[in-house]
């Protein structure tokens, strides 16, 4: 097959919130797949806050995208042409697509969809690694039990729209925290949440965290860092658990947020756990099939925020870090 | 029995490092004891870092010590009468017996010392509270690997000294952080850990951490909190502990420190654990059997830091916030 490829590479590292500056299109012949490898179209790129760290010299636990190489991203792919076994052409495939309209990959590092399970969109969410970090950062890291009291910050994005649906189906009450009265009104009338709190609309954080949880919080899922998490600190609960799944907030601030309240932690004999989903890789498939139970039977439901064409992906990057998406944030390359 | 009981009282809640303008002495008839009661005389009076919050109004654990009553403190004490079954003079037991010189305890809330198993300066370091508090913190709090590299503060003093022996003898190799050339050379000489950190002499903790642990820290058992917390998160090794025992640069700060380097808790995949020894009171047995066995066998030893007369216990209050102290710091009051 020929035809072109479309990419965007790295130009430049940016300071605070990255976008099109950083980022150069190229076009260059596709490249015929070698043995074991496939040649794919790109269909959904994924838009995660990780990505921002990938861009990043010398931080980050995955090593940094070079300047001039191709932008790191994982995605949804269908198969045009393979060479590698158990692959066939218009198979749909997960991966490191990159943003790239026909990425080459490695059919060893490709992982082909089962469409019984659900749509190419659901392995975005609900089947997808946003998805397996709601799942793993709850249930192992947060240790969440029945009856929680599960406090949820950046509850509208990616990962805190499921890590709410878990914790409702797991029998706790669920309290979001996200930015704006849309997002708001999705995490208490779409998701169910018993209650959510608009921080933007907030002048104390810590009061409206007490006025939504007047009896405390057994487990926080802190997306975002920051002052959100030294406010949810104010309010744990004995043997509270504390899960530092992402620091968004963070990710892009020029200083640092110093935290205050690590008192009231010690107090309330809280545990903090760092975590990541990656580790907990050789379990996935537990997770998958719980997820699966759940979604057959509509219980598990998702927004993708879709922008569209492989262009606006350094678009895309920067809504994440100024909170502009409701749900999980996908660019759409080719439908 | 008829005489005079001494006895401290607060008289005012202290600002910064407490000391002999906080209390007020009083003395008293000895008051004979009730049914299920023991007249004693105290020999040791237990000064520790939690007196500091007993004295501050509405913070810690425990309710505060009003104004115009006895200060609050555990300690050792000789039964001179009893009217409490299991209880007959000579005794020596351990209890609440605050800061008097003889305090009458309930039968049910003293605890009679097995002198088999050790001294009663035993029962003070290393089978007392402080060698609890080193157990679980270590064990359960910290979750203590063989191998593992142990990073302790405070390591010269009444929990840190016992943290570092448990750390060697369960095959670790153990850094410590004291104040001045004396305790490191305590720290490294007498106690044996592999090397030392003078706190004092330091201008860059963070990099004096780095050469101690070029390897980085498994464990960090925190007695300290504040900046040395900060410079130790920036040394966590993957799936690091951080046991949150005591803040004791805190304790007394005008303005609490704020942690700046909670990202790197979260890139280590680290865990951060609030603690305190009495959640762990069903399982005294097991450690004190633990300990005693090690002691028994001559592995594990102590420093008293013994400050002599009852009128002297607020000022061996201040000298604890001062880190004045090598090892365990008590009044004595009657030998």
């Amino acid at each position: 097959m020929t035809g072109d490829n479309h990419r965007l590479l790295l130009r430049a590292r940016p300071d605070g919130i990255p976008g099109p500056a950083h980022f150069a299109a190229e076009t260059v012949p596709i490249r015929p797949p070698e043995p074991g490898e496939l040649l794919t179209e790109t269909m959904y790129i994924s838009i995660d806050p990780a990505m921002r760290s990938w861009i990043t010299a010398g931080t980050g636990y995955a090593r940094p995208v070079p300047i001039g190489a191709v932008m790191r991203a994982g995605g949804i792919a269908r198969v045009l042409e393979s060479r590698a076994e158990g692959f066939a052409p218009g198979d749909i495939v997960q991966g490191r697509v990159d943003w790239q309209s026909h990425p080459v990959l490695r059919g060893a590092q490709a992982q082909k969809l089962d469409l019984t399970a659900g749509s190419p969109e659901d392995w975005i969410g609900p089947l997808g690694t946003s998805a397996l970090t709601a799942y793993f950062g709850l249930r192992d890291a947060g240790g969440l039990r029945p009856g929680d009291r599960l406090l949820v910050s950046g509850a509208a994005g990616g990962v805190g729209q499921i890590a709410v649906q878990i914790g409702l189906l797991e029998g706790c009450s669920v309290v979001g925290i996200a930015g704006g009265a849309a997002k708001r009104h999705y995490v208490t009338a779409v998701l169910g949440a018993q209650a959510a709190i608009d921080y933007k609309a907030e002048t104390d954080l810590s009061a409206a965290i007490g006025r939504a949880c007047p009896d405390g919080v057994d487990v926080y899922f802190d997306n975002v860092g920051g002052p959100t998490l030294d406010a949810a600190l104010l309010h744990l609960r004995h043997g509270a658990r504390v899960v530092l799944c992402g620091r968004i907030s963070q990710t892009v601030a020029a200083e640092p947020y110093a935290i205050r309240n690590l008192a009231a932690l010690s107090a309330a004999r809280g545990r903090m756990q760092g975590f990541i989903v990656f580790e907990y890789h050789d379990r996935y498939p537990e997770a998958r099939a719980w997820l699966r139970t759940q979604l057959r039977a509509g219980r598990l439901q998702q927004k993708l925020h879709i922008v569209e064409a492989l262009d606006q992906a350094p678009n895309a990057l920067g809504m994440l870090f100024r909170g502009e998406n409701t749900g999980k944030l996908v660019v759409r390359v080719t439908p």
